[in-house]
């Protein structure tokens, strides 16, 4: 079912910038009339006598009154981000300019766009599917060297084509079928089920590879969080501030990247590790009355994707160790045990008291020893050998449900070749797993799952 | 003195959007080599050989790192904001890729652009004069129709023409002193007195104007503060309501104009009304011990532009009126009696029976009578007469003092004119005038003022 929107012949116009004041703001039009309406507004020239990706410079002027100066840039359909006719109008950037000039645009007949209507549209045009378009709206949201690639790799088609491939897989393969079936009254099984079997089993290894890449997905667009735990005087808020320090050096010229963000996010080889509860890490005085320092963090474990347990490397007692990894495995937590206070005694002592406690690490917080070492071991436990830079990683949940709706019915395929079920038989699942991929490119969509995906976006995309 | 820039021959970058997450972020190279800088990040096509004033889509990338999908619009020098070279390239509005661009073009040797110096560089090269300059950031700031109107007016040259007027009639009358001059051993008045008195009488004319222009211009920088007193159940804030309730319905559409400044803020016909200590009329409690309603209400009154005085018009004696009016009139402020809940008596005896306190108006907020009527006696006090819609209004103080500067020196000259005073003491007065009008332009600058005037200005523009 291809979804038709009522108000498509509509020219809709949204401020793409965000709101505030900036040197320039950028207004967007899209649809028949960008073009006519700018143009009406616009005296120093004609602008449907222009080329298309040319920027004109003049006023915008309503009746008798000047709005303001612009640089008018125009894409002219089907060379355009949504495939319409689009117009850029870039102002000067005080909001209450650009409010006029949207103010005047719709009065010239466009209509505000609604979130993310840009980009349907560019979707609703056939320039790019659904995982392209989820990508925009991850793109926008990237905040991070994972995040960003991996949305940018999925704009420009990356997870489109591996989807193509499977697609590909799986018509093959039920080409083949197609052809048994014609010739079913004769009994014969046409299709080869070594080369079906071959094609099924490329096929689940595919799929499975991406099922799999949403947990990495997801740790890259929603960061990993992480629960630094410990005795009181373990060295918490001094590991803490040992790992944000090296972020600080690094903040963001530009504004508008907060202070309390920074403070509880590090950045590590392009991965966000979010610090949970850290306000509470920087609280000395509440955690007196604990005996091991875990009691009153379980919940905080319990939530986070990585543990910290952080200890006194010279005092902590082995067995004490020992029996807070047993209660840590049984958890099911993801844990690291970091020795700290190694520059208060022998280092080589330390580790052979805790060499039955894995995975350790021992560190000087407060002497900025084997920092660099946790940095690189957080990374590990993160991407634990899963990257290879040209394969696509599953970020959307939406995706994930779906390939796992593949890969169910991939395996229910190869269980019925296995028991020599009948093409026809076969068929039906192949159909199933083809809609699942169907739904994940929008080949096969709805209204009401494209208005969901859509309303997430933020006006002017 | 011509101010010169140190690092002149630099090639700068800024965020010309706001910052924050927006559908799309711009950033602006401007110098010798911001196509060279872009064009070796962005491997789609070679950008040196693309058209001004045109846009190309491509990525950007570093090394073998590709940070954003863009696009990208040459202006090349002259024709450009700036008269150099200029590359604006459009991301994705995420603030983390944006930064990413900026570090790619920063490292590719661009230098990160001081607050102002785009417009800074129009102006070292001569697109603009320095009005126009100041203009820009006046047009950033505008948040209502008259700042905006003169704002654009003056980036479009509008003041520095009238400037430019004034100038060339100076430079006539000192042309016709200097031919005086040239012939003094001869002891003739070669120039016409009588036309030199016209034209220094012309040019007093129009810096007069300019100067007191300065008043309104204030007013549409700055908006006009407003106190409205009253004693406790006068109905300020039953007044304040009506007349921010209007202006509710028109809130802006695009995000961004915070709740708390619309519920100060009225705009009456592109003039900016600000309630000062709006909270304190919002109060009931703490003006019941007052006896007139003005006692505690006099450093709000002072610092106010207008007081509105809110009186119940059914109660309030003639004679307590006509004490508050004289207290007004001695203390200089500049105010409008309101006589309040009209609908609960006659309005006719109303009007008789205050005939002497003026300026008065009636009205019932809670009935909303005459509000509008009260709303243009406030356009009225603000303008008086003074609004002429081709004529410039001076909203800066800089230009102000100098102004003030050329008027003293043309009285001087008049003054001079009438004593009979010799040509060569006139032409020291001329040289004066010509010197504070080139302050104002920028002919005659200095590095602090110019520091001093950019240094307002926000990066990137």
């Amino acid at each position: 079912m291809k979804y038709t929107q009522p108000d498509w012949d509509d020219t809709i116009v949204a401020l793409a910038t965000p709101p505030g004041i900036g040197a320039i703001g950028v207004l967007r039009l899209s649809g028949p009339r960008a073009i006519a309406i700018v143009d009406g507004l616009f005296p120093s020239k004609s602008l449907a006598a222009q080329a298309s990706h040319t920027a004109q410079v003049g006023l915008i002027r309503e009746g008798g009154r000047q709005i303001d100066e612009v640089v008018v840039t125009l894409f002219k359909g089907p060379r355009s981000y949504t495939g319409e006719d689009v117009v850029e109008v870039s102002g000067h950037g005080s909001p209450y300019v650009l409010q006029e000039l949207l103010a005047a645009f719709l009065r010239a007949g466009a209509r505000l766009a609604r979130p993310g209507e840009f980009t349907q549209r560019a979707f609703l045009h056939g320039r790019i599917d659904l995982t392209q378009a989820e990508a925009v709206a991850d793109m926008i949201a990237s905040n991070s060297a994972a995040s960003q690639k991996n949305a940018l790799n999925n704009i420009r088609g990356g997870f489109s084509a591996e989807l193509k491939q499977l697609r590909d897989q799986l018509i093959s393969f039920s080409a083949l079928i197609e052809l048994e079936l014609d010739f079913s009254q004769e009994d014969v099984e046409f299709a080869d089920r070594s080369q079906l079997y071959h094609l099924v089993n490329a096929a689940i290894i595919n799929t499975s590879r991406l099922v799999e890449s949403f947990r990495l997905g997801n740790v890259i667009r929603n960061g990993v969080s992480v629960a630094i735990v410990g005795k009181p005087n373990a060295g918490k808020s001094t590991l803490l501030n040992r790992l944000l320090n090296e972020e600080r050096a690094i903040v963001s010229e530009i504004a508008g990247t907060t202070r309390d963000t920074i403070e509880e996010v590090l950045n590590v080889d392009g991965i966000l590790f979010r610090f949970i509860d850290t306000a509470g890490i920087r609280e000395h005085t509440t955690d007196a009355i604990e005996s091991i320092g875990v009691e009153r963090s379980q919940e905080k474990m319990r939530t986070a994707d990585l543990v910290l347990y952080l200890f006194d490397a010279n005092t902590m007692p082995p067995p004490e160790l020992a029996a807070l990894k047993k209660t840590f495995d049984e958890a099911g937590y993801r844990y690291l045990l970091v020795g700290n206070q190694i520059d208060k005694g022998e280092e080589a002592a330390m580790r052979d008291r805790y060499a039955a406690a894995t995975p350790l690490i021992l560190i000087s917080a407060r002497n900025n020893l084997h920092i660099e070492v946790l940095r690189e071991r957080l990374v590990d436990m993160v991407l634990q050998g899963q990257v290879d830079a040209n394969e696509s990683i599953v970020t959307n949940a939406r995706h994930y449900q779906a390939l796992r709706q593949i890969l169910t019915a991939l395996q229910d395929i190869k269980q019925a070749l296995g028991a020599r079920i009948p093409g026809d038989l076969l068929a039906l699942d192949i159909r199933r797993a083809l809609h699942f991929l169907g739904e994940i490119t929008g080949e096969v969509s709805n209204e009401d799952m494209l208005d969901y995906i859509f309303s997430k976006f933020c006006i002017g995309k």
